[in-house]
């Protein structure tokens, strides 16, 4: 499996009694994320089982406390189950400051090194790359500095068609080009055998954008232009559009406009007011823009291979 | 029903499944009192049905996050339901440092204001006073600075026996020093009739301490001597006497030995590690040493008349 997400909190700012603050983890390829960390994370990540020993990146989109009230306390459990492994968190300068007061003020010295990557909240970049993995941060228009974040697999590498390879006595050596989408080539570069026949297309590689907080604002619908999923948030029922519009927040009908707009594959909402008791209403009113919309429910798990 | 405390959370620093960290609901009189708020303590009043909008003072104890981290956030749910009625939080100065600063970086401002009682953290120190309820802060042994609270009904006035009055004749302007205590006596002082003849007793009253964190000292056992109901942390079973002195907290087996040197009438223990999934043999320790003691159950609700 090379994603899967799941939802840890589904609430906006005042948490009901079954909806925790926002949190979401994402194991992707083989990295273990966790996306905002409202107060109680610690606790649903034992709830679905999530052992927060494999996080090693965590990224917070603003510090308003119902996105990163839990990251305090998960520093201290990790630190008393012994982790030694460097942490990556990525986040406002904001939230810098509180941590570390914190840890001051509490006289805490943790057994583990944070790595602390300040978002750029003006402007879209990238955070984090290997061979696998791209991630960016991108501007979110709300009340205090925001970022949402952009998952993007990098362009897969092929799978060899083995068979066809030893067939046509392929050598070893140029194997890695072939895995890269290229052909095999005589010395003076004449193509002998096409890429298409020594390899299995794998597929396209997926992405992933995480939406917070945030007011509607076509900036938004660029950043997440074709992705494949599409986290965004829907605070209130149109009928607020008033309430949203003061608080920066989206309804559930924008929402919709934004993924359609962008032209995603598939848009998953969430961060509800407490207002709404049952969310049926909430994701009809984004289905009248955006048919394939789901609700972001909490424990959920979203797969894509 | 004069004293009813539930208990909102049992555990110590890395909260179980089952077992949210320290926060306590105290109903003592025409009070609403909350004390430490761990994360997760506005979820826990929900399902427990405490209303948020009653609590008018906030006891912290020190400022480990699993005492305090809940406290941000329940401020925030305070002001999103439109409180304007200032709060009282009593805490160390450490404290209000960081809720300063979460409110400057989150750019919050609060309908309400929050009125601030540094505690003393060297010294027994009353904290809070008016005709029903005193309440005292006393130092506790640990890491970082830390109090206890004590909570005592002040004395209380007596009922009257009306029909008894009636057939005396007492005049309705004696009433009051009746119930204060005092006999119907003649103008030159003679005790005309007794006040145990006019009055029904209505007991001695009550007091409640709480002990958060604190390792084994002599000096607790006189901050709480002879109240009705301790509440003492037990975060290891005494075989782990070591690993409690290390991290200046207390074995079951000493909780025990604290309420019976105290001559307290009650005591129920919490503070519980995560290593332990039952808690059946903390409370069989404890009570080798006291026999009255009890576990603080999420919960559970312990009441005094």
């Amino acid at each position: 499996m090379s994603f899967e997400l799941v939802i840890l909190g589904n609430s906006s700012a005042t948490p009901t009694l079954n909806r925790f603050p926002s949190a979401q983890y994402l194991h992707v390829l083989d990295h273990h994320l966790l996306i905002d960390c409202g107060e109680g994370t610690q606790m649903q990540m034992q709830r679905y089982k999530i052992k927060k020993t494999k996080i090693k990146h965590v990224f917070i989109s603003h510090i308003h406390a119902d996105h990163m009230l839990g990251l305090p306390g998960l520093l201290f459990s990790m630190n008393l189950m012994q982790r030694t492994e460097p942490l990556h968190i990525y986040g406002p300068d904001t939230l810098f400051e509180i941590i570390d007061l914190f840890h001051k003020n509490t006289e805490s010295e943790l057994r583990f090194e944070i790595i602390k990557h300040i978002t750029n909240t003006n402007t879209k970049e990238v955070i984090y790359e290997d061979a696998l993995l791209k991630v960016s941060s991108f501007p979110l228009f709300h009340r205090v500095p925001t970022t949402g974040f952009l998952f993007e697999e990098q362009p897969k590498l092929k799978k060899l068609n083995v068979v066809s390879c030893k067939k046509n006595s392929i050598p070893f050596a140029n194997y890695t080009d072939i895995k890269r989408g290229k052909d095999y080539v005589s010395d003076d570069g004449k193509i002998i055998i096409p890429n298409s026949e020594l390899t299995v297309d794998k597929g396209e590689p997926f992405s992933y954008a995480y939406c917070s907080d945030t007011m509607y604002d076509e900036r938004v619908i660029e950043a997440v232009k074709n992705v494949n999923l599409l986290y965004h948030e829907a605070t209130f029922l149109h009928d607020r559009l008033k309430r949203a519009e003061e608080t920066k927040h989206s309804t559930a009908l924008q929402a919709g406009i934004v993924a359609q707009k962008a032209n995603v594959s598939k848009l998953i909402i969430g961060h509800f007011s407490s207002r709404y008791d049952l969310l049926d209403e909430l994701l009809a009113e984004t289905r009248t823009q955006f048919a394939n919309s789901f609700i972001a429910n909490e424990g959920e798990h979203f797969f894509m291979e």
